[in-house]
């Protein structure tokens, strides 16, 4: 049987490739015959659900609750916010005959919910009492994009969006920048991600938000890749859709609102960050199975039973474990590990057993490490965190040799076009710049970063007085 | 503040306005500004989670894996099958535009997801070796229904659906029986409600299966539920959608193939089964809150400090606490919890604290035990047991006292006419025979159980020799 990393394309040689083989043979997503639109296998589902679990308990544990609303909305609710309309009318799908009906009223499948969570709002909030609301909800959303790739750009999307109402400006704001970071600990501490927190521009912000906080990633290849918004609404929407409270000092006011999401694209996210020639590197936290034991010589008296007895001991120590008892050859069983992703394999033959040893290896370095049975349970956890550390300095090692500094717009142009990563310069604050930028280099602000440095006084664009430091990059 | 459960309507005088005052009031759901699409509340969606939840780790420990299929299908896919088509063409929601275009071929929302699995299969099964392969996802689908209510029939609904291809005939009819079971036990252990497993007819059966079995059961006002249904395929969709395999023999045969679901609509099952005119009764494995701690007189000295420990004991014995700490009277809360459904509360004032004890409050009975404080986590999960119990066996009671039999067709019209409940009698098999008796009654044959019982020879509607005893009764 063909090892499926033979048909890998290198990393280096073609990324795109690289990607796609890496999606196929490793069996996390596969394409549909319904255009634009991706089957997600169960390799890719099973990261989704642990990923989709971790960020459940953090948003729950801050007062958050789940719910549902409609798939549907009408074109007449969708119309009411002007900014929304403009922004997401161009590419939603439109439902025009239901029941074997034309229908009188067409809907379009949700892009997004804030229509939907305003109008719920509009019905439930009364009363300073009844704020704030803290919704969630995890759901499909679909937007009619023209070119697809799996997991970063398809037309029907996982994702969670969260819709929370206030009472003030203040707590409104505050928990923008509260689930900013909660996504950013999550890339940083689970995916072993080292995103950049920072501020959109008005013309990347989300439409119809007042500001747009973001988390921004570079992939391996240099391209970047927003990972997860966080959006201030004022009150932008409250009024557009009427959402109004009666207040401490009994008067009548809009309601303060944020939005926030994250999606299936985090999968992308961890196969460019991590993933090599032989496939997916999965961050420990954040794999479905972390160790795979793989006996040698299989058929030899004892082998078999020993590596059951051992991933049973890894289980009950709260590992999740696999054991491949499958006829397949040593050889394909650690291709199909590497491929995988699972971040440690045991590999155990008749010398080793007789001996009381196992052979550990990481997924992420190969390194080979010696370790009586009995110890396993101890030192594999702790090899999982040293993984799981490493990880994340190695791709911030990544990132920031690959993030370069421009204090003209000659070195700007020339950094765009031989070296792939983020530029910091300084912007002015006007879009013309942004415009420019973009036309001359096809690099877009990713962010205004929090930590900003003071690289000079003026736009790397036109020389104009410096705003502020800008990252900038090519993005997905 | 005006008390929840002044709002209902007693279940006696009218259950259906009952049952959707249960659902406003305790906040399950809500309608939206979407025709006949509902807002699963957090209340209501916490509930689905604990069910989600449950079945998942069943579905998993039998071996099958979480995937996600596109939400959409195009006309020509659909088309294959043609009594699929038949059954659900009628109504489905079709999207005719995308990205500001009128669509070459239009695109219907998933009414359930068989195509889409069979065009996956057909690209992914090649050898024996594949198979069997045992899928499922939770996700919407959408039915364009004419009549709605919450939970029990809207347009969206959420559900999980099984699709499982299989080398033999025997390991997807053992495959079929064993998920019916599982819905069984789930519905019997979990939801404390008495479902009785069987086949259905030809004519009740899902559009394109060989056969279906199903989980039938019966509300507080006598109106039967199918609460969970398991179809045997055959071959009928792998011919439809040409998914083959090379069997042992090396020889081409199509797959065997099933499919199951259960969906939200099990919320409004348990909501009917239990619910009383003080709100909805959750059983205690399902319920999101399990204990409601009410300190009493809470601005006292000492009290909610009690409160709250009590509250962290009962969470460490591994319960679901909630302490209710809110500026609300104690009556308040008290029918806070009754219309929620917690399935028990625990009232403590400075007197109980200082007698060193408390009071538990059943919501099916309302008993009330006074328990030591110490003892309360020890007690606390014994009564959550016999809750559990005793509201299965209340509900099956229930069941059986509104369980009647029809020896003749005067015998069962009359029945039909002035009793609300299951009808138990003989038929020929004969499809006639349903549609008379649909006809006359408008009771439908709800299924052929597996517990047989000879009530005559004859069939109750036509006389002529009986193949099988069939519950009958009127249905949501």
């Amino acid at each position: 049987m063909e090892k499926d990393n033979k048909k890998i394309t290198s990393r280096d040689v073609d990324f795109a490739k690289w990607y796609t083989d890496v999606v196929k043979a490793a069996h996390l997503a596969d394409y549909s015959s319904v255009k634009g639109c991706i089957v997600i296998e169960p390799n890719g589902y099973a990261i989704w659900e642990k990923m989709q679990s971790i960020l459940d308990q953090e948003f729950k544990k801050l007062g958050h609750v789940n719910c549902q609303m409609p798939l549907l909305i009408p074109e007449n609710m969708l119309n009411k916010e002007k900014d929304l309309v403009e922004g997401f009318a161009p590419e939603v799908a439109w439902v025009t005959e239901g029941g074997s009906k034309k229908l009188d009223e067409k809907l379009c499948i949700r892009p997004t919910s804030e229509t939907l969570f305003c109008d719920y709002y509009h019905n439930h909030v009364k009363s300073h009492r009844d704020l704030p609301m803290l919704y969630n909800q995890w759901c499909n959303v679909f937007r009619w994009e023209k070119e697809t790739r799996p997991f970063l750009r398809s037309r029907e999307f996982l994702w969670q969006e969260g819709h929370t109402v206030h009472a003030t400006k203040e707590e409104a704001e505050k928990e923008t920048d509260q689930m900013m970071g909660v996504y950013h600990d999550f890339h940083n501490n689970v995916l072993a991600i080292p995103s950049i927190r920072g501020k959109k521009t008005e013309k990347e912000k989300f439409s119809g938000a007042e500001y747009t906080l973001t988390n921004e990633a570079l992939m391996y290849n240099g391209v970047s890749l927003q990972a997860g918004t966080s959006h201030y609404f004022g009150q932008k929407f409250s009024k557009a859709y009427d959402v109004k409270f009666t207040n401490k000092e009994n008067k009548e006011e809009y309601v303060y609102q944020t939005s926030w999401g994250t999606t299936t694209r985090l999968i992308g996210a961890v196969i460019m960050t991590h993933g090599d020639d032989s496939g997916l590197v999965l961050p420990p936290k954040v794999a479905p199975v972390q160790v795979d034991v793989i006996p040698i010589m299989q058929k030899k008296a004892g082998v078999l039973d020993k590596a059951y007895e051992v991933g049973q001991a890894l289980k009950a120590a709260g590992l999740r474990v696999k054991v491949d008892d499958s006829d397949k050859n040593p050889g394909w069983k650690f291709s199909e590990q590497e491929m995988r992703g699972i971040p440690v394999r045991v590999e155990m033959g008749p010398r080793d057993i007789e001996a009381n040893q196992a052979v550990i290896v990481r997924r992420d370095t190969r390194e080979k490490i010696t370790v009586s049975i009995d110890e396993l349970a101890d030192r594999i956890p702790e090899i999982l965190d040293t993984i799981q550390k490493d990880m994340l300095e190695r791709a911030r090692a990544h990132r920031d040799a690959h993030t370069y500094t421009a204090l003209n717009y000659d070195e700007f142009k020339d950094t765009a076009a031989n070296k792939a990563g983020f530029i910091k310069a300084m912007w002015c604050g006007d879009q013309a710049c942004e415009d420019k930028i973009k036309e001359d280099t096809t690099c877009t602000s990713r962010c205004m970063p929090f930590a900003q440095e003071k690289l000079s006084d003026v736009c790397v664009c036109c020389g104009k007085p410096a705003k502020a430091m800008v990252y900038w990059g090519k993005a997905y």
